[in-house]
């Protein structure tokens, strides 16, 4: 099964970016074209696959509708049966692995059974979706740091790093907190002004790609009537005020209040 | 001057990722391509300015020796003035652009020039470097956020978000704070357990990179026995444990004391 090109590492752990296919880097294609075997996540878009060698064995481990298709116990395993047979394994992760992706836990097992590994970083959607969206995560006189937080940790709540993160005076990114928003946005209210600008994002980078932009008191109400859904991002905090969603919502604001 | 090619924009601030030409994404390549005119900074690899057509205008308007060339103002209208003669305008910076990168400052600058603009991400420094060596910003158990501060802030102070920063709980990223390494350390040793890990990057990702990694108490004294120059980023936190220049350090220092 093992391909001629001895180039890629046994195991190596990819980020796709954030959704756009173009936003995978050289790097990661490279891995895609010698790889023998690809497991790929919900979040990596399967016309990255286009890169892979026909024969190359594709195969989707991750969520469809809520339930995870592997545990990542048997996702660890079939990584290193893969390895031990002399196949060249490439893990096809949404963004960038390392990015509460479990890449680690993945390359630490892979390494527990003796196979080389490698790591090729990806653009994360924390970084790149509110970008591609005209909101900076640092902007001079707005923002001097940023966090970036799970709202869904290993024990399937919100972190208690949010609350502490909303206290830095940097921008926030919360990922995969869209069934949590509103009590998200209560801990939000609980910190921060509540005029404080809030934006979410659906999709970035894609053409499916939706936002809504407002005041924190008001972004469960839009988010509700623009039916956002999942994969999304919540980002908090002045910098969301640049980009065009934000500026626009409250401007018709202002115009209905008159 | 202008290029035959219609798809790109006027204006587009691309991002050249950590420091390894590989890990460009394929629609920066693809500006870069495109391009009239590329005005680079010293973080963004020469090597990237290969994929541009050989007639392209490439131009140098970083800092050399600690001395920036052109001011921010004067790389504005430098944007400007190229882009209004029909010139597609590609401005590559190290990382991605909206992070510490002024990016959409010259965004803004040029919107305001009625011209039309993009912004393609890069991988971040502040992710991969960390990465490369060993170190992922989040893993299970150990870290359920990250924040990424710089250490000049346009006051040239250390940010107020470092300290705060540090009290999330979660992974810190500090860009650019070689110079400031004593002030940090003693930052971090103010809020953090003089045992906390600590790494500090040069050139991450580049066949020159260097790491040193150690109990945040011993880390100055090893940066500069280390002789560890600028650009360089520190990582505070448990996940540097996960690194092997860490273990390695931490083995050596026990087996000293024994």
């Amino acid at each position: 099964m093992s391909s001629q090109n001895n180039s890629l590492n046994q195991f190596s752990v990819v980020g796709a970016g954030p959704g756009d296919p173009e936003l995978i880097t050289l790097k990661g294609v490279k891995a895609l074209q010698e790889a023998d075997v690809i497991l790929y996540d919900a979040l990596a878009n399967e016309a990255l696959l286009d890169h892979a060698r026909p024969e190359a064995m594709k195969r989707f481990v991750g969520k469809r509708r809520g339930a995870y298709a592997y545990s990542q116990e048997e996702i660890n395993e079939m990584i290193a049966d893969y390895a031990l047979t002399g196949a060249k394994v490439v893990r096809l992760k949404g963004g960038d692995p390392f990015i509460f992706g479990r890449g680690m836990e993945e390359i630490l097992y892979a390494k527990s059974r003796g196979i080389e590994t490698a790591y090729i970083p990806g653009v994360s959607s924390a970084v790149a979706a509110p970008g591609v969206c005209g909101i900076p995560l640092t902007h001079r006189g707005l923002s001097e740091s940023f966090s970036v937080v799970t709202a869904t940790n290993e024990r399937l709540e919100i972190s208690n790093d949010l609350k502490s993160a909303l206290l830095t005076g940097g921008t926030v990114v919360v990922l995969m907190g869209l069934s949590k928003l509103e009590e998200i946005v209560q801990i939000i209210l609980s910190i921060l002004p509540a005029d404080t600008p809030t934006a979410i994002i659906q999709n970035g980078s894609l053409p499916s790609q939706k936002i809504v932009a407002a005041k924190t008191r008001d972004i469960v109400a839009l988010a509700m009537s623009a039916v956002i859904g999942a994969p999304a991002i919540i980002i908090v905090g002045a910098v969301v005020g640049l980009c065009d969603a934000y500026q626009k919502q409250t401007r018709e604001q202002k115009h209905n209040v008159v």
